[in-house]
Formats: C-alpha cells, structure tokens, sequence
C-alpha cells in the first residue's frame, strides 16, 4: 500500500451510479478502505453507493464514520456560496495477520441481479 | 418534557427548506435534540437542514451521529424497491443543572441573510 492517504478518496458526482460503485469497490479491494466524498444534490448518491458497495459488492465491509460539513465555494466572479458536504467512511476488516482480505470478485454473478432491482428485497 | 422518543423526529420531504429548518430549530428548542429522516432524493436536503440549523438558528447545537441504511420499500402492486435512508442526530448541550438552554428566538434578524444566501460566506 505505497498510496498517499488521499488516494482513498472516491468523489461521488453525476455520472451513472454504477460508475462510483465499481470505483469504490475497487478502492476497497486495493487499499481495504475508501471514502466516499459528495456535495450538494449527489450527497444522496453517495449515500446510494455506499449502500450498495456495503449490500452487493463488498459484503464485509462497513460505514465506519459520516461526516457532514458545510463547504464555501467561490465562483469565477468572485461570490460566494454555501454548499454541503458529506464524507462516508467505510473499510474492510484486515485478517489476524493484519494483511488485506482476498479482493472481491466485482463482475461476478451479481450483477445479474443489478439489473432488476425491484427483486433485490425477495431475494433477501 | 412528556414527548414519545419518537416525537424528536423530522421527516425531511420535497417541500420548501426553510420548513423543516423551522421544524428542526424548534425542536431543538422545545426537546433539546432532534433526529432527521430523509430517504432517497431528499436526503441532500436532510444535510443542507442541519448544516443551516446548525450554522444559522441553534448555534450550540452539535451533529452527533449519521447514520444511513438501505429500506425496502413495497409498492401497491406488491414490488419492492430499495431505497437509501439518513439520520442525522442533533442535539444542545444541557446546562449544569441538567435543564434545557434557553430556547433560541428562531425569527431575529439572522433570517434577513437568510434571504441572502450568497453572502455567508463573507460574514463568517
């Protein structure tokens, strides 16, 4: 793990969902943590995706803190704006070696089941 | 203070912001803390209710938990469908002898610049 602390760090916009979930996942099964970064209106997404990294993705991982924060951006005029933040802070338990656990196989059978999401709650 | 737990909560809708900012602030005044429910969409709005009641109205008010899930939410036709969900904790702190802080006047003269968001920043 020669990565920079922030390196972590997935920032949730407006791309499709499944974008930021493949991207997290990825973090969690290379650095065995991510945190999940988003203001404004995509705060719901990234709650979104670390809901289903948690659920179908990377099972044994967990929401280990939520911050939210009030950002001030500044616009190219020079006005400025209040918005807000939220960090969502999950990992990966290590092994009692304190290695990394066995990286999750992402493109496995689930994600058959990604594509109809009404069946998620029977199959549960 | 006679409230059901449940009393506490706010639930975070489409309707205009500042309605649940009031809502929030004068439960805070009345209980002392408050919880916000937002699912889906709304849950950027359940952020931006906080940081504002937090940062404009209860100024002593401190975020103590978030806390998002996933719930299965059952159409009439009988399908389900996930959704994700937020809680935000809120909470002032009591005063030495275990009593509620003065409740805050909720209508001063902060809601002026309540009018105009655009200069928060600079005021802070």
């Amino acid at each position: 793990m020669a990565r920079a602390p922030d390196d972590k760090t997935v920032y949730i916009g407006r791309k499709p969902r499944m974008t930021y979930v493949i991207a997290a996942s990825k973090q969690m099964n290379d650095a065995g943590a991510v945190i999940l970064k988003a203001r404004g209106k995509s705060i719901s997404q990234a709650v979104d995706v670390a809901e289903i990294v948690r659920r179908r993705y990377i099972k044994d991982a967990t929401v280990d803190d939520v911050q939210i924060a009030t950002e001030v951006l500044e616009g190219e005029d020079g006005e400025r704006a209040n918005v807000s933040s939220i960090q969502i802070f999950m990992s990966r338990p290590l092994l009692e070696d304190g290695s990394l656990p066995p990286p999750v196989d992402l493109f496995a059978d689930r994600e058959r089941t990604e594509r109809r999401p009404r069946r998620y709650g029977e199959e549960e």
